[in-house]
C-alpha cells in the first residue's frame, strides 16, 4: 500500500505539500495539485479522511440541516449547496430533520456536538438560543438560508419585496380585489418567509389605497394546500376576488387547478401570480416572481467559506434579487 | 474540557464501554447507553468523530450517491435513507452527481477512495466495472436502489410487474388500443426501470393478443416530458389510443394536463394510468400502481447494515411490492 511519502516522492514535492494538495486544506498551486493528484492516482494512493482530518484540523465535511427533502425549493437549494461543496472537495453531511421533533432536539444536543464539521448550513430554521449555544460550543461556523436571526450569517431573498412586486403587478393591471393565498397564520410554524410575504402584500395594498380589500386564505404552501384554499375562497361567486397573490408557486399551481375545477377561466375571470418560478411554472403558464434557490445554495457555501477563514468577522447577510416573470395567468380584470 | 474518562467515571462504566455507548459502534445495553449519554450531557462532553473513528475503525458515515435531488422519487428515497441512518446514529454523506459527468468520474476516482465510509448506497446507478473495482479497493459495502447488476446487493420494485399491473387494469376495463407513454428508447440513459416497465407493458399486451396495438411515445419521465409526448400522440383524432400507461406518475400527470389542453375528457375519452402514487396523484385523481420510495430507502439501510456485519455474505436482492390504486383517471372505453 502506498503512503503519502511515496506520492510526494513521485510528484517531487514535500510530504506536507502532497498532503495539502490531496486534502484541499490550505493553498497549493493548481499545477502542483494536478501533479500530486496524478501521482496519487498512479499509485492508487488512498488517504483515510480520519487521519487527514486529525492532521489538518479540518474534517472536510459541512453539515446541512433541512426540514424537508421532498420539495422543489429544498431540492434545488441542496443541489446548489452540493455543487458548491463538490467544487471545494468538501463532503455534504445531510441532516433532514423537521423542526420541533425529537430528532431535531437529538441533533443539536447529541449528534452535532459529537461530529467535527467544518461548518453548518441551516436551511429555513431559526436556531433557538439553546441550540445556538450548543453550536457555539462546537465552534462550527453557521450560515442560515431563508430564516435569519440577528447575529447570524444568512442568505435569502427579500420576501416582502417579492410579494410587493407580485401585488403591484396585479394593481398595475387594474385589479383592486386582490387576495393573498396560502401560508399559515401561525408565525411560529413557518420560518420560510410566508409571514414576510404576507406583510409585503399588505404593504402594497395599503400603499395603493386598497386596505379594504386585504384578505388572506390560509393553507399549506403546497399544491394541495393552494388547491383547497382556492376552492374555499372562490366557491362563492359574490365574494370572489379578481386576483390572487400566492405565497409560492406550488400554492399558485394548486389554485390554477382549483379554479379549473370550479369552471373559472384563468386569467379571464381570475388572475393568479406566484413566487418562485418553480420548475412547473412554465407548464402552467404561471406569472411569478423568480427566486433561484440553487444560487442561494451556492451563495451560502461562499459565505460559509469566508466564515471558516475569518470566524470572528461580523455576520454577513446576503439578499439575492428576485424579478417578475410575466406569463399567461395574469391579465386585466374584465 | 471533559474527557471520555470523566464521562466513564461519572457513569460508573469503563472507558471502553463509555466510548462504545457514545460512538454507536459495538453492543451496549440500552440502560447503560442512557447512563453514559446522560453523563456526557451533564459534562457537556464532546467527542470528536475523527478520534472516535480512528479508535473504532468505523466512520459512522454512509455515502449516498444520487443522480438527481429535485424529483419526488429521489427526495422520498433520501428521506427514507435519512430516517434509517438517523435511527442508528450514522451520518448521511450526500453525493448528488449525475451519471456520465466529470464530477461522477472524480467521485469514483478521487473522492470516494479518500473518504472512509462504512458503506455506500448508490441510487439508480449501474457502477461500471472500473467503478466497482475502485469501490472494492475502498472495501465499502455497496447497496444499489433501482438499478442492479449481478453480483451487487440491491433494493427495487418489480418494474416489469408494475407495468403489467397497470396494463392489465386497462385491458380488464375493455381497452385494446393502449399506448405506452414516456421513457426513452436509449437504454443507456435510464437505469431506472423505464425499459423494464416498457417490457412489462409489452408482455401484458402480447399475453392479451394485443400485439398489433403496441406503441410507445418516448419522452422524459417528467411532467413536461409526459405533457409533450401526450400532445404529440393525441393530436391526431384518427390514430388516438383510448388509454395510456405512463412510465411514471409525473409523465401521467403531464399527460392529464396535455389531454385537457386538447379538450379531451379524462377518463371519458382517454384513460390514463401511472406508476408511483406520487404525492400529487390524488390531486389529479390519477389511477396508478403504488411504489413506496421511502420504504425502499429504509430497506436499503437495513440491507447495508447486514452487509457491514457480514461483508462476505452473498449479495442480497430485495424486491418490494407494488399495488394498483384505482382513482378517476381510468374507465371503460366509450
Amino acid at each position: 500500500m502506498s503512503t503519502i511519502a511515496d506520492v510526494a516522492a513521485r510528484a517531487g514535492v514535500s510530504k506536507a505539500t502532497a498532503s495539502r494538495a490531496l486534502s484541499g486544506g490550505g493553498y497549493v498551486s493548481a499545477p502542483t495539485r494536478e501533479k500530486v493528484r496524478a501521482a496519487a492516482s498512479e499509485l492508487s494512493y488512498v488517504a483515510h479522511s480520519s487521519a487527514t482530518s486529525l492532521a489538518t484540523g479540518r474534517s472536510l465535511s459541512v453539515g446541512v440541516i433541512m426540514p424537508a427533502l421532498d420539495r422543489w425549493f429544498f431540492a434545488e437549494l441542496l443541489a446548489g449547496i452540493q455543487a458548491g461543496l463538490l467544487a471545494s472537495g468538501q463532503d455534504l453531511v445531510l441532516y433532514g430533520i423537521r423542526e420541533r421533533t425529537a430528532e431535531r432536539a437529538q441533533l443539536f444536543e447529541e449528534v452535532l456536538p459529537r461530529r467535527r464539521l467544518d461548518g453548518i448550513i441551516a436551511v429555513g430554521i431559526q436556531p433557538s438560543a439553546r441550540e445556538l449555544e450548543r453550536l457555539i460550543r462546537v465552534e462550527s461556523p453557521l450560515v442560515s438560508i431563508g430564516a435569519y436571526s440577528e447575529g447570524t450569517s444568512a442568505v435569502s431573498i427579500d420576501d416582502a419585496g417579492a410579494a410587493r412586486i407580485a401585488t403591484e403587478h396585479l394593481i398595475d393591471l387594474g385589479h383592486r380585489d386582490i387576495a393573498f393565498l396560502g401560508g399559515t397564520a401561525d408565525a411560529a410554524t413557518h420560518a420560510f418567509g410566508d409571514e414576510r410575504r404576507l406583510a409585503g402584500y399588505r404593504q402594497a395594498m395599503m400603499a395603493a389605497g386598497l386596505a379594504a380589500f386585504v384578505r388572506h386564505a390560509d393553507g399549506e404552501p403546497t399544491m394541495p394546500g393552494g388547491y383547497e384554499a382556492a376552492v374555499r375562497m372562490l366557491g362563492d361567486r359574490q365574494s370572489r376576488p379578481t386576483a390572487l397573490v400566492a405565497v409560492c408557486d406550488e400554492a399558485a399551481i394548486g389554485a390554477v387547478v382549483g379554479a379549473r375545477r370550479l369552471g373559472l377561466s384563468v386569467p379571464a375571470e381570475l388572475s393568479i401570480v406566484g413566487i418562485d418560478d418553480h420548475e412547473h411554472a412554465e407548464m402552467f403558464a404561471l406569472t411569478t416572481v423568480r427566486q433561484q434557490p440553487r444560487a442561494q445554495g451556492l451563495a451560502a457555501v461562499e459565505v460559509l467559506r469566508r466564515r471558516m477563514d475569518a470566524p470572528d468577522a461580523a455576520p454577513e447577510r446576503q439578499v439575492l434579487p428576485s424579478e417578475l416573470v410575466v406569463r399567461a395567468s395574469t391579465a386585466a380584470p374584465r
